[in-house]
């Protein structure tokens, strides 16, 4: 897992466009953001998924610098005081704290174009055309208004409401979950020879440990500190945020997260031992402290 | 004109969010911006190279509404208070006064993913798998830190400054540009066929077009009002921006228009009459009040 976290901050700044190019302060706030901080999550689900297929961990590249893109991109803007309003990030102070507020919003701008000049351009990639459009069209929806963006606008119109537990998944299976199934999906997709019946396990595993990791999140919201995680401890019970430990007690988020991880471990068995990356990930998910 | 117009908004709606989906707000604050104002330039100007070309316009209608949804983003983004912070805009508010900052920032986000969807998935434009990626990557790139974004952090860094021309064409080349480039190039590869000489001709005529009409905005905003103009005016001057008027001096300003006007239809020659609507919006965008 080391390796493959190695390959994407390298991977990362390479397509970054370089801090010396005008305009300079924008580039240096995409770089500023994207590099050096991370738990690179996303492009190592899609490093890990070609792992399970056989596949060459040079042409997960493209992929997985796309959707991490995407991913701070969001970060940012989420970060922004009109949104969240938080002044830590990473362990760092936020891209509008370290830059400006302008500049934040145009670096994530940014990086959303690029994710998708990534996906259309990569050389390294090697896949068909019909291959990188599927790619394209599965980060667009992830991230539009059926996915990421509308999951963020559920969740801004749910701070201080009393919402259920389905309500409560809704948001998270938008929020944070279509981008991460769309982490496993993209790489699956590098694969022209894939199973209906792989591509499907596939996302079933996707779909689980998107959950879990949300869960795990509100379980740290909840019980560690700001130094550890890196961002602003306590925040979304402070801004009166639905949880999972609010809604099910904290033993009870803590039993659904390993039953999310156990499914989604047990829908990979038929890929044997060539999964245990993906595995070793969704384990991770549940047991990090940060 | 005014039938391609009609064209145009009916596409939009067409692949905009229904209002009554969830998350509601943010369907309608997309909706809201996108629909029932603005010129439409960059609409027109594909299905205008579309004509010239020869090409059924309904294969035009994705390309056209990709580019009009990475421009009204780019327009609430710029609206917002820690850009330009402007209240009107297309005669109306503007999307944070409508509805709110967040919303603003998550409506933007969403129509840069949905340009994208749009591109990588509509069936009418009947073109290859190759054909659509190169409109993405022109579209993504044209729209990134190497283009539209990038020449809003030109201009965020230019306010106050005393900038010479060659900085101001600069800015103005990536600010607005890339994208009217864009427009006019998307519309072109839907064409297989197309010759170098032709598609050269067509980027001569879209470079020269982008300049005219940012003077044009230049000169309106010196000399029209604020209702006619359906924002702000004297909004640039006051921000002390740096305009055409203020290097060139007013008469030398419309003087530059016209023979960016002039460049562009000599460009467009070869092309005969139906090139008709492209000259035709190159007259307009030096003529225009608003």
């Amino acid at each position: 897992m080391a390796e493959c976290q190695e390959r994407a901050e390298a991977a990362l700044d390479h397509r970054l466009p370089p801090a010396a190019k005008l305009p300079q302060k924008l580039h240096e706030a995409m770089r500023y953001s994207v590099l050096g901080g991370g738990k690179r999550m996303r492009p190592m689900l899609a490093y890990a998924t070609g792992k399970a297929l056989g596949l060459d961990l040079d042409r997960l590249d493209g992929p997985a610098c796309a959707v991490e893109f995407i991913h701070v991109y969001s970060l940012i803007h989420d970060d922004l005081p009109a949104m969240d309003d938080d002044d830590l990030r990473r362990g760092k102070p936020t891209c509008h704290k370290a830059f400006d507020e302008a500049t934040a919003i145009l670096a994530g701008d940014g990086l959303q174009a690029l994710a998708f000049h990534v996906l259309a351009h990569d050389p390294s990639m090697a896949v068909s055309a019909e291959q990188r459009l599927a790619m394209i069209d599965t980060l667009a929806v992830a991230s539009g208004a059926a996915g990421m963006v509308g999951g963020q606008a559920i969740d801004l119109a749910s701070v201080g409401q009393s919402i259920t537990l389905p309500e409560l998944e809704n948001m998270h299976i938008h929020k944070t979950g279509a981008l991460i199934r769309a982490s496993v999906k993209m790489a699956a997709l590098a694969d022209a020879g894939i199973s209906a019946d792989t591509l499907d396990r596939l996302d079933h595993y996707a779909k689980c440990i998107g959950l879990s990791f949300q869960i795990q999140d509100d379980i740290l919201d909840e019980e560690s500190d700001t130094a550890t995680l890196g961002k602003t401890q306590g925040k979304d019970r402070d801004n009166n945020k639905p949880t999972y430990p609010a809604l099910l007690g904290m033993a009870g988020a803590k039993q659904k997260a390993r039953d999310m991880h156990d499914q989604a471990v047990a829908a990979l068995e038929p890929l044997g031992a060539n999964a245990d990356m993906l595995k070793a990930i969704s384990l991770y998910i549940i047991e990090r402290r940060h």
